[in-house]
C-alpha cells in the first residue's frame, strides 16, 4: 500500500533514488517501506501546482472549504485502522495515545470546517459612506480577509497525527482556501503517506484542484528549505525544535520578498508552587505532577520542565514521593535516537554542573528510556540559570527548592518567552498571586491556575504560542480555533459596487456572518 | 523654546557634541536650531525607562490610557501655532496641507482613546469550563491581548504630523498600554521636539511613569539600529522606504529574540482605467490624476506611479489635457534634497530605458520640483517592467497605453506587494471586472473602484498594507483603526481566579465589552 514516494497533486514521484527508512523506537526495527528523498524539482512542481490551485481557490465559498476538511476527516476515518498501526510502529505510542491524537485529528478538521463557515475570522468590517460629509465626503471602505496562498508545513514528531501531515496547520489552511504542500517528518514517512493519501482522496471527491495538497518526503534541511525559500510559497506553519524553527525563519527573512514563519518552538514552562497548594496534599502533587512529565513519555512542548515549590517538609514529602515514582518507571520509548540523545546530554549536561539527577530504570532495547528527576537549590538556580533554561526533552523536570515565594515573580520577569506557564496555589495564598501573574503575563502564551499545561483544549480562546523562543510570532496561535488567522490577511474595498466584493462584504450579508459594521457588531 | 536635545523620561540629553540643523526646503535656508546626534548611551536609558514604565502601564486601566491620549490630543491643539510654524518651515508644506493634517493627527488621539475604551481590539474570549465532560473535563479557558511592551518608533518624512513623532504608531501604542520611544525624522527634528514636548506634558499631567515616552534624534543608521537592537524594544513601527523598512526588518530578525516590524514601505500602486470611463470625459478623469499625482506635491505612499489606459483617442484626449497640466504647474518644494535627487534619477532612469519624460517649469530654488510625466506602449512596459516597477517618490505618473483591457489581469498577477490599487469603471464595463479584482487581491492592501488611493480614511476598515514589499508583515495595517493590534498579544488564561484576571476577562465583564463567549458574540 505504501509506496514511498512523493504525492505531488494527482501524480507520485521519486525523482531521486535515495531513500531512507523510518524505525521503530520500541524495538529498533527498520520498517520495510523505502522513502524516496525529495528533490528540488519535485519541491517546485508541487508549489507550482499550488500556486494555480490558490488562484481558483481564492474564489471557493466556505461552504465548499468547509466540505473538504470534513471530507478529510471521513477519508481517515476510513483508514484510521492503517494509520494507528504504521503509527504506533514509527512512534512507539501504545494504543491510548494513539487513538485520543486521532479522535483530536478529525475532530479539529471538523472544527476548522465549523469555523470556515461561521466566518468570524474573516473579520468583516464595513464602514459605509458618508456623501455629505464636510471637509470630504466618508468614501465607503469594507474589510475582510482573502487567503494567503500557498502554505508549507512541517509536521512535529511527537504528534504524528494531530500536528503533522493532517494536523491542525493543514486543517486551518485548508479551511481558509489556502492550498498546503507538506513536508513529512521523516520519523513517521509512513504516516504522512497514509494521511496524505486521505487527503487526496477528498481533494478529488470535492473536486478541488490538483494542487490543492501534495506531501513531500525527505530528511535532509536542503529539501525543507527549499520548500521555504520557493516563491510561491505564502507562509509556513512549524512544529519542533527552537533550532529548526529558527532555521527556517532565517530562511524566510533572508527571502528577497519575507514571508511569515509561524514556528512553535521549544519551551520549558515553569510551575510556581504556592505553601498551602504543597501542604494540602504532597503526595498527591508529586503524582499529578509526575503524570504530566511522562505523558507521551514527556515528548509534549508544553511539558512542566522547570518547578518552583517552597523548600520544607512538604516538599521533602513531595520529592520523596516523586523520587519512588522515577525510581519505579518502566522505561518507554523515546521517539527516535536524536530525541534520545538529546535527553542523554541535557541530563549530563546537569551533572557536569554539580546539579543532582535521579534516573529510573534503565534500558537497552530501542529508544527506551526512563523519567528522570532533577532537584537543586535556589542558589544554584541562579549560578546555573543559563543551563537550566536549555529545555530538555523527554520526561524529565527539574525541582527548584526556594526559601520564600516572593522570589518567584522576580525569577518569572527574566524568563525567556514560553508556551505555558502554571501557578499552584489555594486559599490566602492566592491573594498573594497578583505579582507573579502580571510577571507571566510577560513571557507566557498561556497562563494556567491548579493544572500542568500538558493537554490542549482545541477553543476559540486557546493560545498555544508566546513571545520568542515559544514561537517566532506572538500574536497568532499553533493550536485552537484562532489558528486559522494565520492563513488569511486583510484586504480593504474602498466604493467597490456590491456585486465585486467577497461575499463577506456585500451589503446584504449573503454569508450571514457577524461583521462589525460602522464600528457595531452586526 | 528648542533645545534640539534628546528627550529622555523627565530629561534632557546632550551626550553627544556632533549636531545637524533642518533645513527649508522651499529655499534651502539652514533653521537655526542646532539638533543633538543622540548616542547609544541615550538609546539605552531611554529604553530602559521605556521597560520599567512598560511594567507599570500593564495594570492600567483602559480608561487611563485613553485619558492620555486625550490629553496629548489637547497638549497639541494648545502648541498648535509653533508646531505648524516650525512644520512649514521644515517641510515646505503650504498652510492648507498643515491644518488638514494637524487635524488628523489630533483626531487620531481621540479616536485611539475611543478604540481603547471601547475594548474590542483586545479580542476578548471565553470558553467556560464543562466539569463533566467525558472522556476528558473541558478547562475555563480565557484569552485577551496584553501590552507588547516598549515600542520604537520611526516616523515618515512625508506626514511629520499624522505620521511621525505623535503620530498613529505613537497614539495606537500608547492607547494600547505600550511605552514609546520615538526616533525623529531627520528632516523634521524641531517638528518632533514639540511634538514630544506636547506628548510628555500630557504623560506628566496624566501621572504615567518615566520613560512612558522618549524621543531621540539623530541622522545616522546606527542610531536606528541601536533602538532595533536594544533588548527591552518589543516591536518597531516604521514608514518610509523600502531600503529603509528592510534594514530595520533585517536587524529584528537577526536578533537572538526577533521582534516584529511593523514596515510600511514604498509603493506604486497601479490604476487601471476602464474604456467606458475614460471616454466619459477625458480630461476630468486627466485633472483628477493629476491632482491625486501632486496632492502634497506627489510625496505619498499611496501616489498613483502607474496608470494603465486603453490606447485610442480617448487616451490622446486624457494624455493631451495631462501634458497641459504638468507643463502648466509651478514647481513646488520636495522634502528634502535626498528627496529631489532620487526623483531626478528615477526619471532620468526612465529615460535611459528610452522612454519619453515630459517635465514640467524648473526652479533653482531649495528643493523646488516640477511634475513629470512618462508615457509607455504596453510593450515597453512588458520589455523595461523592472525598471518602471521601482517606486519614484514624488509628483511624476507612468501611462502605459494598452490595446486591450484583458491584458490588465495578467499583468496584475506579477506585480509585487502594493499598498493600494484601483479600477476605473461605469457601466459596463463593471461585468468585466472580476477577474481584475480578484488579481489585485493576490497584491493590494487596499482595492479602490473609481477614486484614487491618495486620502487615506481612518476608520473600521481601513487596511493600508499588503504583503512585501509594501508592508513587512500583510496582517496589521499602519494606518486605521485596527493599526493598534500591533502592540498587544494575546495570552490564554485557564482555570484562573475571577480577582487574577485582567479586567477584560473577569466574568462579570466591568469592562462593558464585546466578547465571544463561548463562541458567541456578547
Amino acid at each position: 500500500m505504501l509506496t514511498g514516494q512523493q504525492l505531488i497533486g494527482n501524480s507520485e514521484s521519486a525523482d531521486s533514488s535515495e531513500t531512507f527508512h523510518a524505525i521503530n523506537p520500541a524495538n529498533s526495527e527498520t520498517l520495510t517501506t523505502a522513502y524516496h528523498e525529495g528533490t528540488e524539482a519535485e519541491v517546485d512542481r508541487a508549489l507550482t501546482l499550488a500556486e494555480k490551485a490558490a488562484n481558483e481557490m481564492r474564489g471557493y465559498s466556505a461552504e465548499k472549504l468547509a466540505r473538504l476538511c470534513e471530507k478529510i476527516a471521513e477519508r481517515l476515518e476510513a483508514n484510521k485502522e492503517a494509520l494507528l498501526e504504521c503509527c504506533g510502529a514509527e512512534t512507539g505510542y501504545p494504543d491510548p495515545r494513539l487513538n485520543g491524537e486521532f479522535g483530536r485529528t478529525v475532530g479539529q478538521m471538523r472544527q476548522f470546517a465549523a469555523i470556515a463557515r461561521e466566518g468570524r475570522w474573516l473579520d468583516a468590517r464595513i464602514d459605509h459612506a458618508e456623501p455629505d460629509r464636510a471637509p470630504l465626503p466618508k468614501p465607503d471602505v469594507r474589510c475582510a480577509k482573502v487567503p494567503i496562498g500557498p502554505v508549507v508545513v512541517f509536521g512535529a514528531s511527537n504528534f504524528p497525527l494531530a500536528l503533522s501531515c493532517a494536523g491542525g496547520d493543514t486543517a486551518s489552511a485548508l479551511a481558509a482556501g489556502c492550498p498546503v504542500v507538506v513536508k513529512g517528518h521523516p520519523s513517521h514517512p509512513g504516516t504522512c503517506e497514509i494521511a496524505a493519501r486521505a487527503v487526496l482522496e477528498a481533494v478529488k471527491e470535492c473536486e478541488f484542484p490538483e494542487g490543492t495538497f501534495s506531501l513531500i518526503q525527505g530528511t535532509t534541511n536542503e529539501i525543507g528549505g527549499a520548500m521555504v525559500k520557493h516563491p510561491a510559497t505564502k507562509a509556513v506553519g512549524f512544529t519542533g525544535s527552537l533550532r529548526g524553527g529558527r532555521a527556517l525563519f532565517d530562511l524566510a527573512a533572508a527571502r528577497p520578498n519575507p514571508i511569515p514563519v509561524y514556528a512553535e518552538m521549544g519551551s520549558f514552562n515553569p510551575q510556581y508552587i504556592m505553601p498551602e497548594k504543597l501542604a494540602a496534599d504532597p503526595v498527591a502533587f508529586a503524582e499529578a505532577l509526575f503524570g504530566s512529565v511522562t505523558l507521551g513519555n514527556g515528548q509534549f512542548c508544553t511539558n512542566p520542565g522547570l518547578v518552583f515549590v517552597p523548600e520544607g517538609a512538604d516538599a521533602d514529602a513531595f520529592l520523596a514521593k516523586y523520587r519512588e515514582l522515577v525510581e519505579a518507571a518502566e522505561p518507554a520509548p523515546l521517539l527516535n535516537k536524536g530525541i534520545q540523545s538529546g535527553y542523554a546530554k541535557g541530563l549530563e549536561n546537569l551533572e557536569a554542573h554539580g546539579i543532582e539527577v535521579l534516573r529510573g530504570k534503565a534500558s537497552a532495547e530501542g529508544c527506551k528510556t526512563a523519567p528522570a528527576l532533577a532537584v537543586m537549590t535556589l542558589t544554584d538556580f541562579e549560578k546555573y540559570r543559563e543551563t537550566v533554561e536549555e529545555e530538555i526533552f523527554g520526561p524529565s523536570t527539574v525541582v527548584i527548592t526556594c526559601p520564600s515565594c516572593d522570589v518567584y515573580a522576580p525569577i518569572a520577569r527574566d524568563f525567556p518567552g514560553q508556551l505555558a506557564s502554571s501557578v499552584h496555589a489555594v486559599g490566602d495564598d492566592l491573594d498573594e498571586c497578583q505579582g507573579l501573574v502580571d510577571a507571566l503575563s510577560t513571557y507566557a502564551g498561556r497562563i494556567c491556575f491548579n493544572g500542568f499545561p500538558t493537554g490542549i483544549e482545541i477553543c476559540h480562546a486557546m493560545h498555544h504560542g508566546g513571545i520568542y523562543p515559544a514561537a517566532t510570532d506572538s500574536h497568532f496561535t499553533s493550536i485552537g480555533l484562532s489558528a486559522i488567522s494565520r492563513w488569511g490577511r486583510p484586504v480593504s474595498y474602498q466604493d467597490t459596487p456590491d456585486h465585486l466584493l467577497p461575499d463577506a462584504l456585500k451589503e446584504g450579508n449573503p454569508l450571514g456572518i457577524v461583521r462589525l459594521v460602522d464600528g457595531k457588531t452586526a
